[in-house]
């Protein structure tokens, strides 16, 4: 995606997410009080009833997230998994359940109003773990312990927790709520999942609204997506002994003198706006000119604008870095050239905090008895955040019970009590955003 | 070795070789006119008796080549290949044959009027190829192929040819030569074994000249020792995570601070002086602020002066660098600090072109019928060099015999008449050096 076009989109959506939220944000028969629509969600009793099938089927749920857990799926290798969480969401009840071209896992619930789009509900399919990692999970008491187990393993299974809960309560929505198993969603993935859903495949300019499940606690509600650019910066030239072709250019020289001005970029606190080179390399031995030189960089902001703007400064400062190398150096050879790949593209988003979505979410925690906490972070939900469709990225876990996110010592803490109770708030903003008849 | 010490050296060596070299050069009988000398030897019988000698035992001393060149001798890694050397030294029948702490393969062979002091005859023992590397010798005709086989592998052989012939034809020096295998002249060695026998072994200070015996063709003689430098620089930092932790010092920033700089020095065209930065690497992904940052540097120079003007000015330049990334970013975790680490020295030095052995040399080379190739380079040759005594690195090949040098399809030409003819010239740059009797 371009962020061209995002630099229109985002704009246009804050307004119409602050005049016109209802419109926007719901197509299901909805009161103007979110609040007041979770209250009644709670109270219902066939909400009491999911909520007791949630805490019936506990054991089920946690042995359904070891099951996937333990197929691999580093970045680019979840296929395995997919095709194991596709039989379970069919086993869970729904009827349409197919793998995308992307390798996504999408399992359609029709709602008994529908107006042709859906509400999706996604949880991620992919680690950050490379192949080779062991993934067996070992337990200690309620402590479950493995890498991705928690991120974000656990919430496939929670997912097919809440569709069988509805199915057991009777549950019917207003909207078709799509079930969604992304890849993609981790660092080099680059969201590809999410980015092929929107931009790509047959629910593209069908989805409404978004919620991504993730590992953490239920009262973390992400509803402002960070976005991304990431560039592997190459600079190549002739080479040559270091002794006989002194005088040449070097692509090092070029590089240092790019990441001298990048370093000299200003950039705003608020929206807040970054950038950083964080891996260099190049060179075949000391004693050599080298023919090459590499630098990767990461540039993030709140703002598209703002992203764009450092980007832009980043790509010219690269060429004149070239540039200038060619003027103060021989070029008898070559000259020094570069080359900007784009690694990484997350692009940057958020819903408005007066958006629907956020005040169910909100509402929901609060009557969980836990304090929301609106964070921004870079995940799934800033794909459709950047197009302007509401999404929020919501945790599903007990507040605490879950560490060392990305590290081979992950663990999350299955114990019964706080689990079941988070995954009911989090099954009541689901319900309370798609309209439970 | 400390450059001070040497600044001091080698322009009092200049004096003494200009208007002393009969009595610094030589301690045995010698006429006023090295190319008297040299006729005196090759119109000898018994140096004709040493060249058919030679010309007998060609194939011996292909096979000799051989066999060493199949024994891996990586840097750091020449032990077997020493020991076998060591073996067929004393075979060759040499009395006192020894290994030194370095490495170092010695072996003596007493002189008929020793003033106490030798005159080494070295060929080096350790290749730049790394172990595991196939070190099978290919034949093609008479082309011999394998890694290492001429530099300088064969040279180990042509000194047991040159032992051998010097018995076989009975023939006296007045001087007492060494003739040396040494470690570490390739690259990461940085020339440790030479370093060794001139500043600790038991023979330092008890070497009057010096003779590396290298694959080069037998008309190129180098009398210039280029010295060089090499540094590790690195630079670290508190890291931290890209977003997050923005405006945190990056390590990054301060050594391509450091590059630029180093970028700008001003070196002489003569004599040559250069520089260059030839690996980078550092971090750990691309979305941290790397805790660490590297490259390594290389600076040579044919002068002493300029090598440490340029080591001096770049050495001040990574602390400013560091220094001045502690000024413009947030250090309240760390500051960056930096660290140089010496990884190559190669001490500078020449051999006065009107030195007695360079006078034999080209001497010698012109009655083999040659055009003497007078060059400067980094050879074992520039340890003596930088400390004031005179050396040279010779050829013992014919012209263009062989080639692809450092690389794996590396080559010599083994043919008899070339091969002979050009071993019997570098014998007599030996004899007319040593005196003959």
């Amino acid at each position: 995606m371009k962020p061209t076009s995002s630099t229109f989109l985002l704009p246009a959506l804050s307004i119409a997410l602050s005049y016109a939220t209802l419109v926007v944000g719901a197509a299901h028969a909805q009161t103007a009080d979110p609040a007041a629509e979770v209250r009644r969600v709670l109270a219902s009793p066939i909400y009491q009833s999911a909520t007791a099938a949630l805490d019936k089927e506990h054991g089920r749920i946690v042995e359904d997230g070891i099951k996937p857990t333990e197929i691999p799926a580093p970045p680019f290798g979840e296929k395995a998994r997919a095709e194991e969480f596709a039989k379970m969401l069919k086993a869970s009840g729904l009827s349409d359940v197919q793998i995308d071209p992307e390798g996504n896992v999408l399992g359609l619930r029709k709602g008994t109003r529908s107006d042709g789009k859906v509400v999706v509900v996604s949880a991620h399919l992919d680690t950050v773990f490379p192949a080779g990692t062991d993934v067996k999970v070992k337990r200690q008491g309620t402590k479950l312990y493995a890498p991705g187990i928690g991120d974000d393993t656990m919430s496939l299974s929670v997912l097919l927790g809440f569709v069988r809960a509805m199915k057991t309560a009777g549950i019917s929505t207003c909207d078709d709520i799509l079930f969604v198993g992304t890849v993609g969603e981790e660092g080099p993935g680059d969201l590809r999942g999410v980015r092929y859903l929107f931009t790509k495949g047959s629910y593209k300019d069908k989805i409404k609204s978004f919620f991504s499940v993730e590992s953490g606690d239920v009262n973390r509600v992400t509803h402002g997506g960070v976005g991304s650019k990431r560039y592997r910066i190459t600079f190549s030239g002739p080479g040559g002994h270091s002794f006989g072709a002194f005088g040449t250019v070097n692509p090092m020289f070029a590089q240092a003198q790019a990441a001298v001005e990048f370093a000299r970029i200003q950039v705003p606190a608020k929206p807040k706006t970054t950038y950083s080179i964080g891996l260099i390399g190049g060179g075949t031995s000391v004693n050599s000119i080298p023919v090459s030189s590499w630098m990767e960089i990461d540039m993030r902001s709140e703002s598209v604008d703002e992203l764009k703007r450092v980007e832009d400064r980043m790509l010219k400062i690269v060429q004149e870095a070239a540039d200038g190398e060619n003027f103060a150096r021989s070029t008898k050879n070559a000259k020094i050239t570069v080359e900007a790949k784009l690694i990484g593209d997350r692009p940057a988003g958020n819903t408005d905090m007066k958006a629907d979505i956020v005040q169910i979410a909100k509402a929901a925690i609060e009557a969980g008895g836990y304090t929301p906490d609106l964070n921004w972070s870079s995940t799934d939900s800033n794909m459709p955040m950047n197009l302007g469709i509401p999404a929020l990225t919501i945790g599903r876990g007990g507040i605490g019970r879950n560490g060392r996110t990305h590290s081979l010592d992950e663990w999350e803490d299955v114990e019964k009590g706080p689990m079941v109770k988070a995954m009911a708030t989090s099954l009541s903003i689901v319900l309370s955003a798609t309209g439970m008849e």
